[in-house]
């Protein structure tokens, strides 16, 4: 079947719109309008930031029963403001919002999320956010993924996207889904959006469950700049339109090639969202293997992925091992030297607490010229490991970020 | 009395020489032989990287009894190559330069310290180190502070030295210190070196409590890039021929006297390695107050200190606060947004839960472009705070560290 990364597949049930809010960019799209018919189940991750923004205060409430009423689900997104820390008037303007959204699509207000990304502590504009809904209503269309992608981006280079389609019991299978985040990436989860939708039909719960692990499995493994934002937010819909008949037995099997292909989505995303890092130039894949256990392995690959040191050595195209030793030196968990390998493009560089003789740095400083970097660190003392990705640090992130609010 | 930052006073019993080693640059000194006549002590703190380098190995062995045995203490250090995840190499190396210094200097090699700075992994030319050992010695002299503090350096763009002199009952106190360090600063404590001389007479124990004190209220409150190296080390020696008579009630008032002033050496240094930080332009000082617990404080003080989005805000003299929310949110300490006050150069920028009205964004831009930033995150849950000093990050850090090993 197919599985597009540039193009999208539609689902039956999803419309979508988009316009300009002219609260912060003039001349681009940067509201997003989506309605999920009635009969649809959404799930959610957000940030796990104790200062979260006013949408993320309003969607923690949301993820339930948004099946039962027979309405249809209403995902308003803007760009440019990410109404956090606005006090109570970023509640006041969710609240505001919800109570248009909810006259125009004669739903819930508990059916409405939101998902704003931007600058923080800016008041949005929010009159002028609502002036703009009976418009986008009308002009909501069937998929109209491409300006959607488009209009949540920030500093973002590109549009983020994914699609695939499946067998599951002779029934086609859809999962398509953006994303946006080029600075503040860290778990739990950055200035991060993503939206992912299927017409697998599965219960709530189960969704809830799935997207919990595969966002573990995928945007939780990334970093470009090791900040954690305000405003983190994943989304997965189901319009639940193509039903399979199942058994128990059959329902835990096929649950399972529905998650291997949502995680499949999900990395291509996040691995979309470390190429397209702020100024990155390099996608960087760390590999901890062999840890004692899985927090270590984790903490040992992020100390590695969030190093200013290791990450401009390979912006420099630098085989310097030596400051991975340090990154994991830095982690202060008990390791043995000794027992340490370090490999830089599979070139193993060091072994028994030292570096191996006859490398060849020449070919080493080739290799590190590609986009694509892997470091594996084997630490020989467990089974457990954790993988990484990052991108390099470059003189173009300070630039960006020095910029970013002028 | 005096309190210089630029000269150095001297001590008497302390002899200092330096060559250049031929292992790394050339055409400067890069080894560094410091002498402490007998009856002198030594303390210090070291690196808690659990990946140390062989100094850090060998030294972490050594910090007792130096007094008894009426011998010398012999400190070697070179700069250029941090003898780090050498392997037995390193091990041996240490070794065979004590043995020669030993030799050289009629001393136990319990009384041999060494410390060294550069590129982690790279072996250390030892023949070439110890080749120098006999014209060192030859060279040595008194207090020859200057060239020891330039011999130390590696990406340093210039000397880090302070001295004071005071009175205690009477008597002159003198202590004269020199650091380096520039990158790849952060508790516990970066590759930073700091070497700190007193004639103050006092006990060892005393020494290593007070040692520790001031390291914590002074090296580890810095941060340039968040990273931890493989040899960080502060000594404090007393060459202890200042004998005041006392009581045990005077005692602890001295020596309450004697902290205050090695904490001011320390401070001074340590602000000095942030002002030199790489590429920095700015010292950014941040002070976390009311806090619920000091750990709390720290965390928050430290999550913003190492966030890349306010230091690279803070260099493009912008007073974007909405990222100083994001970095204390990332810590997942729960505080209460509403009582959160956040000052940036004295003026304050949120209360409520938001921005406050009216700021002078004009006269704010202004007051950053100044080198001193200073930031205030009032939590108003506690009593606790915590300072931590760092500085901008600049294009300039990238290129340094993308090109370092070149």
């Amino acid at each position: 079947m197919k599985s597009k990364e540039s193009v999208f597949l539609p689902l039956v049930g999803l419309y979508q719109a988009t316009c300009c809010s002219e609260t912060k960019y003039l001349g681009r799209d940067d509201l997003l309008l989506m309605i999920l018919d009635k009969g649809s189940i959404i799930s959610g991750c957000l940030t796990k930031s104790s200062a979260p923004s006013a949408p993320i205060m309003w969607c923690r409430k949301n993820f339930k029963s948004t099946l039962k009423r027979g309405e249809p689900i209403v995902i308003l997104v803007n760009a440019g403001n990410a109404n956090a820390f606005t006090g109570k008037e970023g509640q006041v303007a969710c609240q505001r919002k919800a109570d248009t959204l909810s006259n125009l699509f004669n739903c819930n207000h508990s059916n409405i999320f939101f998902a704003s990304t931007g600058v923080i502590g800016e008041k949005l504009q929010v009159q002028k956010i609502i002036n703009k809904l009976p418009i986008l209503k009308k002009s909501l269309v069937n998929n109209n993924f491409s300006s959607a992608a488009a209009s949540i981006l920030t500093t973002d280079t590109k549009t983020k996207i994914c699609s695939t389609q499946f067998m599951i019991n002779n029934h086609v299978v859809t999962i398509s889904g953006f994303a946006k985040g080029s600075g503040m990436i860290f778990p739990n989860m950055a200035t991060m959006l993503a939206f992912v939708f299927t017409d697998y039909s599965i219960d709530g719960k189960t969704l809830t469950a799935l997207t919990k692990k595969a966002v573990d499995n995928s945007f939780n493994k990334i970093s470009v700049d090791g900040d954690t934002s305000t405003s983190d937010t994943v989304f997965v819909s189901s319009t639940r339109r193509v039903k399979i008949k199942k058994n128990k037995k059959d329902s835990n099997s096929f649950n399972d090639m529905f998650y291997e292909k949502l995680l499949l989505v999900m990395v291509n995303l996040a691995k979309s969202i470390v190429l397209d890092g702020e100024g990155a130039k390099k996608f960087i894949e760390i590999e901890v293997k062999k840890a004692k256990d899985k927090k270590s392995a984790r903490e040992i690959a992020f100390s590695i992925a969030n190093s200013l040191l290791v990450k401009t050595a390979i912006a420099g195209e630098d085989p310097n091992w030596g400051r991975i030793v340090m990154a994991i030196g830095k982690t202060e968990k008990i390791f043995n030297m000794e027992k340490l390998k370090i490999f830089i493009q599979n070139q193993l560089l060091t072994k028994n607490g030292s570096v191996v003789k006859n490398i060849n740095e020449g070919k080493l400083k080739k290799e590190l010229e590609k986009k694509y970097v892997k470091i594996i660190v084997d630490l020989d003392s467990g089974k457990y490991g954790f993988t990484a990705w990052t991108s390099d640090l470059t003189e173009q992130y300070i630039k960006i970020n020095a910029d970013y609010r002028s």
